[in-house]
């Protein structure tokens, strides 16, 4: 990597950690200057604009996404095993302590009611996780673990329900039970979507 | 009403609609005046501090809730037919074109770093808001008509999943099914929760 490369992943890395706290929009190319003692100007040699320098912050939390929570779940056999680790550790990754809660659901509400390339990126992102997700039904239905009658789509929207109930119960409401209810839920939701 | 309750009403009505837009975090005293046509001073009158008009904001958006949503549905028999209508009568609310989404989800998301009065009042609201559900499931158990070994904590927490799901593959996707697919959801979980 070159120089040049490693200052822009520092850059990035320190704008990606900060994105659920102060928001995609808070994001300033000024201020990241000033935290981490870079010119100005060095900063706009990296990313042209405010837009380009959100966008790229999207495309490393989502290349963190696939690190922690989808490359090592393909890794088990398909099915409830699968499923189960896709789950587990999208709560980890929600609940994660580095970061103030999941900054995906943080830019999902900056950027619901706007136009553009950044809330092009942020659904392109959310479309593909959501098709592992599917696609994770889907190969254990035809495995024989999943019942086949149930539509993926439906199956992984209630789903991704359990993550944002959770998000909301455990960061706003600080119920300690949250967590707990959560994972009981999963539990519940798969012996139904299982064979027997 | 006196002409100042009037105009603090209007005021309030005026930030309301925007809340859920330009979050309580955008909202502005000298904004509001201007596009209110009204003296900052004025405004100053009727609200002492930023937080103190964003508390009254939430105040305002908690009564508009109870009255499209709680309120009509309480005068139901307890029950699924009551529990039915709650869900629906949140959807819409929900879906209100004149909102732009739930103002409530937006502000979970601003405010769950934060402390303060305001974090403290959308707690209270949105823990009222659980009760009631809760409340409902336990009145519909007593009455005979739901399961009731079932957890109402875990079952509400499961509710508000399918609504938030909803929110945001509704608003962030622009799914054409997310609707259809939520009020599916809804009764397969009605129909688990039930007696026979």
């Amino acid at each position: 990597m070159s120089k040049g490369q490693q200052t822009r992943q520092l850059i990035l890395s320190h704008a990606a950690a900060q994105a659920s706290r102060i928001g995609l929009e808070g994001l300033s190319i000024g201020q990241l200057a000033s935290e981490l003692q870079l010119s100005k100007s060095g900063l706009f040699g990296h990313f042209r604009s405010k837009e380009d320098l959100q966008i790229q912050v999207l495309e490393t939390l989502s290349e963190q996404f696939s690190a922690a929570v989808i490359r090592p779940a393909l890794r088990l056999p398909r099915g409830k095993l699968r499923l189960r680790a896709l789950f587990e550790l999208w709560l980890d990754w929600a609940l994660g302590k580095q970061l103030h809660g999941c900054p995906f659901v943080a830019a999902a509400i900056e950027f619901d009611d706007r136009q553009g390339p950044v809330r092009d990126k942020l659904v392109n992102i959310q479309a593909s996780w959501i098709q592992v997700l599917e696609t994770t039904v889907e190969l254990g239905q035809q495995a024989g673990e999943f019942k086949p009658d149930q539509d993926p789509k439906s199956l992984v929207q209630a789903l991704y329900g359990f993550m944002l109930s959770f998000h909301f119960y455990h960061r706003l409401l600080k119920d300690p039970q949250a967590e707990a209810r959560t994972r009981k839920s999963f539990e519940v939701f798969l012996s139904h979507l299982s064979k027997e």
